[in-house]
């Protein structure tokens, strides 16, 4: 089957919703390529272009693409085999009223950092002020159609959104539930490099191009209630919420069950062995939801899909 | 010189204080091995000795060690040797009202499993019914006399204390803020393994011997006001607080003070900088406290003491 190529050109939303009217319709199993523009619309191109204030409409996240057979109760996976920088350029900021550090007196709001794409042989860079970072791409923003209420690209939530987890990234098998028909997938806001917490509010924001294979699980044994990610190493439950704590609390939920179904333990004994092994993560601090992981290494879960 | 060994029945503390009697006067620069013993002072050995309640007594952290040289305003570096375990077995276990999911319905509290030493020629686990967890041990409790006030070994704070973080182990060198004169080095509550969060509480809970190096830096050319890690590869700052959203905003603030401080950077641009490598991390959500930290690779920031 030849790849499709779906580009924000074709369509893009900035917003996830109960009923989303798809870009392209993929067969169940079909592998496609998905670019995606920066999320910022490519308005910041030199240092001197600052962002008074986060716009309305950000991270554009290109679709939705509708998937053949998926259906309220099932599980999409998702799985990325490449993500590619398509840009010379990203670029880091800070904006007022946004980020970690967002009341330090001493950090400049907004400010912009070029990070200019620096090919040497096979292995690629970004350059920060003169320092090499390698470009190790993340997609900010991914999900699916919600159960109920629209929910801004900017905020992550269940259905997935601007999740911004550094392990969103080529080799990751990334796991959604399926709340509507056709599951309604979109993705954008791509980084070339971003650190865990995504203080600053961002990382390098840059284009790409994403290969990904989209298949449905039917009538799964153990129902999804959030995204899950299975990176080769280690199978995550991502959880967003208003606060670290509630998000963290629902992580380690997810794992207690998902570990507890694997290897047949006791509620309490999943949660104990879940305090040996792996542990705790963070995705974001900045976005209107923050977002936490628990990470459990393969050798002791496996996705039960 | 011959290595001094200091143990738990020389003394022990349960709560760093300003004024702290040492039980051992170590030379700048002198090795010695810490004995610890487990956090529950041995009173659970089976998996029907359960925890009704945090006990009083906590943590018994060996020590103090006042080391010659350190005054307020100079920085101790402990570099870890070696953490070996002492016992055939470690507990993990659950306490009524203690814990991420304490309120859960489903999860017994108390409950305790006994976690078997199992040593295979080089290479040492434990058993946690009938899964293998390799021994990869994590000093709990490690801290310096406070600056003032009384704080209990239950509770991590600029002092360092029970600050549960796993990169506290064989191979990293921690860095404490000198508050008082000797500083007052106390360490214990090891664990076998532990999964960073330590969401039910603890981790398995052991008793262990610590090589250790002190050394004093005097004067240090940036002040440090929390405990720092480095592990080899990457660079850590640790922080404290009532909730993970200001922990992770000390931790930061460190990170952005440390990297201008290396690389002549702005306040602003250390601060873009942390945003795109290593990243936030999480080390406990259980303790009066929690305990974040904010990594940076080896590669971008040094130690500068």
């Amino acid at each position: 089957m030849s790849r499709a190529l779906t580009s924000s050109r074709d369509g893009h939303v900035y917003e996830f919703a109960p009923t989303m009217e798809p870009v392209y319709e993929a067969a169940d199993g079909e592998s496609l390529t998905i670019e995606t523009i920066d999320s910022l619309n490519g308005a910041i191109q030199t240092d001197d272009d600052r962002l008074d204030a986060i716009p309305e409409e950000v991270n554009a996240a290109t679709g939705p693409i509708a998937v053949e057979g998926a259906s309220p109760g099932d599980v999409l996976a998702v799985e990325i085999e490449d993500v590619r920088v398509t840009e010379d350029r990203g670029r880091v900021l800070t904006a007022p009223g946004f980020g970690l550090l967002q009341d330090d007196p001493e950090i400049e709001h907004p400010a912009t950092r070029i990070t200019e794409v620096d090919a040497e042989g096979a292995s690629e860079q970004i350059d920060f002020e003169g320092i090499d970072v390698p470009i190790e791409p993340v997609i900010g923003t991914i999900g699916v159609a919600t159960a109920e209420g629209s929910v801004s690209t900017l905020t992550p939530d269940d259905h997935g959104g601007n999740l911004d987890t550094t392990d969103m990234t080529t080799g990751t098998t990334a796991y959604f539930p399926v709340f509507q028909e056709g599951a309604m997938l979109a993705m954008g806001d791509s980084k070339a490099a971003m650190a865990d917490g995504e203080m600053c509010g961002t990382g390098a924001e840059i284009g790409t191009e994403i290969d990904v294979t989209l298949s449905v699980i039917e009538d799964p044994e153990i129902s999804l209630d959030r995204p899950l990610v299975d990176t080769g190493d280690a199978v995550k439950t991502i959880a967003s919420a208003e606060t670290m704590e509630e998000a963290v609390e629902l992580a380690n939920r997810d794992v207690v069950r998902l570990l507890a179904h694997e290897h047949g333990f006791s509620r309490t004994e999943a949660y104990l062995f879940s305090s040996l092994v792996g542990g705790l993560e963070i995705s974001q601090v900045v976005d209107p939801q923050v977002t936490a992981r628990n990470a459990v290494p393969s050798e002791y879960l496996s996705v039960p899909y």
